[in-house]
């Protein structure tokens, strides 16, 4: 019983006491670690208050997970491009929406700030340099927007029963790039926009330590800069945006056993470790949340007929309407039915894979388990039991056919009998297909982005955002809501560090 | 954004530093925090190590939820009182069982220490005054033991798909006192025993604050008794053993929202707030697993009968063999199905629920929602679909009637057409049953009971066991698992604690 070190990962997190810091190299005020769209967020609204801020770039130029993205903000409320597209929205909607799709759980107060403050984030957002192009991609088409498309449903809006919760409105608002979604060009405006506010950054820099001083107050950061030590003084405040940690295999299997292997985690391979929450743990932060994460399972994304399918699990039963967004069918099919589920449809809407569409999502196989020419076939040649999918698809078609589905509401649009043989069921069973991930629990912030202890106390001088905070998708995901949350949230905590009187 | 202080939980994290402390009033080897059974069991092997022992105890005698408890340890790998009862077990088939029925993400390397030193564990536990009565409760009788039964069932090990990863065993050796079940008398036992070491037990005492020193050694505690500050030293170690958090709204909300509000929390009121979690949180120790929960259904705790009905979804669909063990159904209700099942019964199996057993159990209400003649009637009466109940109850029964259950292998033992009308429903909705609850999530610890950092090294001088810790049972449970780990982990604590030589 001897005690031992388990040194199976990275060590960043204990922060350094300030009596160990024989010299400042250099000093600011609002130190900034990570330039994802998060961190340039906070740069750019430090630097418009007026203070100096560097931010340190563990890459040679800043991105993260946010340049490798689709480019999608959730915004609603009742922006300029949801007006221009006819669409009505209010921020009462917009908050009934998310606090029912981001539980349980959800933090009621941020989403209030964040449904209420949608439109003059749109507005700052495209004040800064982001355009949004004035067409709207129709939900009966694809949720993936096309050229001139800068609007498009991202979420389960539509579906049963965030229909009757909040009143429907697309709210995924996307930058593309000579047609096509691109996080890339988003971050390229952003970084230049924090440049000319006249935010510093400073590439090739892994933040370390943090330093605290005596008192428990953030007062800086060690960083390793091309191979040389740094310290780096923060007179006004920390801002972790550093991203979750969907890369780090050691963290998902301690924090979030249900997300580890059964997964391929989304960003590059060089950001997502945890190191920042693990920083902000050390300097006694608390993570919360730990376990969730955003699953996306995409089968209709490049396909839309896919949705007149039925998605059924390994009793051949239905579980779900399939119309729900492809973060809610990840959440479902791996937390709720083992990841044992299948996609059955008929010849009249099965269609190859568009290659083309899934490289630009994320890469899921189409993996045929079984063909057969009827549904007892189906059933036998999956192994089920028998009267399960059978039964399952003809009570469905029958149904469907008036236009029902009294199991499980899927919108009347997406109701078709699989009648045309041959039937198909499409493996998507964990393994089998992509459950592209990435995390969604870190520090414990208030909304404007202090970092709080375990008591609930805010830690001075130190704040997150983003992806390293448990933000507006606490628990349950929609397409936009990460990066809507990293600007809006990176905004909040940069306002706040500018302004804090030491 | 003003920054401030979130106040809705009570304070006691942040450590206090050594330069801090004027003034040590008393000095031991070895402080323990909390008397329950891990309490208890880490006070004993510390003084018997030789070492000076003093257990601090918030209320006025100590017993904890272990005196609440039903005072089952979950042991086997072939005790005496398992082959006693002709049963043969082994280590290997109990570390497989524990791996699948404790993930995922089960800590192995504790469940192997776990069963290899069950059997010895079993021998210190009744050398230590603890006695088990030498019969077995059948299986098809009860999962309750009665008057002369140490032994029973108390996990899902004869259900699919457990009784084909690992052969069954029965491994829980109950605690009876009169031919009750008693934690009470347990617990009387282990702190007498505790006493008779010559570990001294301070009750009404608070510990408040961990104390560390410049390097972040843990070297004592702050603590208040009858309303007087008291500083105490711990020459080797402070082992907190304070239990989980099932008390603590703010935490539950925070760490593990799927449980909060939706369950009622085992054990004392004035226990299970999560003091020592937050301590150590505070102290550096990183926390994981913060949303796991043991979760209780037990519907057929006791009335067995009920093992013959089905479990059906508010789509009337079957979604688990009825037999697996009652916190395996918990978790599935609450986690898979949204807290929506009904237990579907007939006239020839249902019973009036039996009070006595009910109250030496949770509470769980036994209410109503439908009765009908027909199986078709019954699923109208619950609002649910066309040929959805009705389909699962007809085919059930089809193949009940030849003893067979293709879709979940229900052991055939309680297979039985439900053709005796009435039909009823009987309603195990969350808000309208028990769903009771205790929390799993705690400390990262290793075996031996060293606290770890965020990074996984060890804060010297800190231990946890029990509930404080994540453990054994770290995502799933089986009754007996938390006692079980509790006694052993606490011994582990104890004896690393005591052999430090700081």
């Amino acid at each position: 019983m001897t005690a031992k070190r388990d040194d199976t990962q990275p060590q960043s997190s204990p922060p350094i006491q300030e009596r160990e810091v024989a010299k400042w190299d250099e000093e600011v005020d609002v130190l900034v670690l990570g330039m994802g769209a998060t961190g340039a967020c906070a740069a750019i609204e430090a630097a418009e208050a007026g203070v100096s801020v560097r931010v340190l770039e563990r890459g040679w130029r800043g991105g993260g997970a946010s340049a490798e993205s689709t480019a999608q903000l959730y915004m609603g409320g009742g922006t300029p491009l949801q007006k221009g597209c006819g669409f009505e929205d209010d921020p009462d909607e917009m908050y009934k929406y998310l606090v029912a799709s981001c539980g349980p759980g959800a933090d009621e107060a941020k989403i209030r700030i964040y449904s209420d403050g949608s439109v003059d984030h749109y507005h700052w957002i495209t004040g800064h340099g982001i355009h949004f192009e004035p067409g709207f991609q129709p939900y009966e088409v694809s949720t993936h927007p096309g050229p001139g498309q800068g609007l498009s449903y991202t979420g389960s809006e539509r579906a049963h029963p965030y229909c009757k919760i909040a009143k429907p409105a697309p709210r995924g608002h996307t930058v593309l790039k000579d047609g096509q979604m691109s996080g890339e060009y988003m971050m390229q405006v952003l970084m230049r926009s924090a440049a000319e506010a006249g935010a510093a950054i400073q590439p090739d820099t892994d933040a370390e330590r943090l330093v605290v001083d005596a008192a428990g107050e953030v007062i800086g950061v060690v960083a390793r800069t091309r191979g040389e030590k740094q310290t780096l003084r923060a007179r006004r405040g920390v801002v972790i945006t550093t991203g979750g940690f969907a890369h780090n295999e050691e963290m998902l299997r301690r924090y979030a056993p249900a997300l580890h292997g059964t997964t391929y985690p989304i960003g590059p391979a060089i950001g997502d470790d945890g190191s920042g929450i693990r920083m902000g743990m050390g300097a006694g932060g608390a993570a919360i949340r730990m376990d969730s994460g955003c699953v996306t399972l995409g089968f209709a994304y490049g396909h839309r007929d896919n949705l007149r399918g039925i998605m059924v699990n390994a009793q051949g039963q239905r579980y779900i309407n399939e119309d729900v967004y492809q973060t809610n069918h990840g959440e479902a099919a791996l937390y709720q039915q083992a990841g044992e589920v299948y996609l059955i449809v008929d010849d009249a809407i099965y269609a190859r894979p568009d290659r083309e569409a899934e490289e630009s999502s994320v890469a899921w196989e189409v993996n045929i388990a079984a063909v057969a020419q009827t549904p007892e076939e189906l059933e036998a040649e999956l192994g089920m039991p028998p009267r399960s999918l059978s039964h399952t698809i003809r009570t469905y078609n029958e149904f469907a056919a008036r236009g029902e589905d009294p199991y499980f509401h899927k919108e009347s649009l997406w109701l078709q009998p699989l009648q045309t043989p041959p039937l198909a069921a499409i493996d998507l069973r964990v393994g089998q297909t992509a459950y592209a991930l990435f995390t969604l629990g870190g520090l414990h912030t208030l909304p404007g982005g202090e970092v709080m202890d375990v008591e609930g106390n805010v830690i001075p001088g130190l704040y997150a955002a983003g992806r390293t905070a448990s933000g507006i998708p606490a628990q349950g995901y929609n397409s936009g809501l990460s990066l809507g949350d990293c600007t809006f949230t990176g905004r909040m905590a940069g306002a706040s560090a500018a302004t804090r009187n030491p």
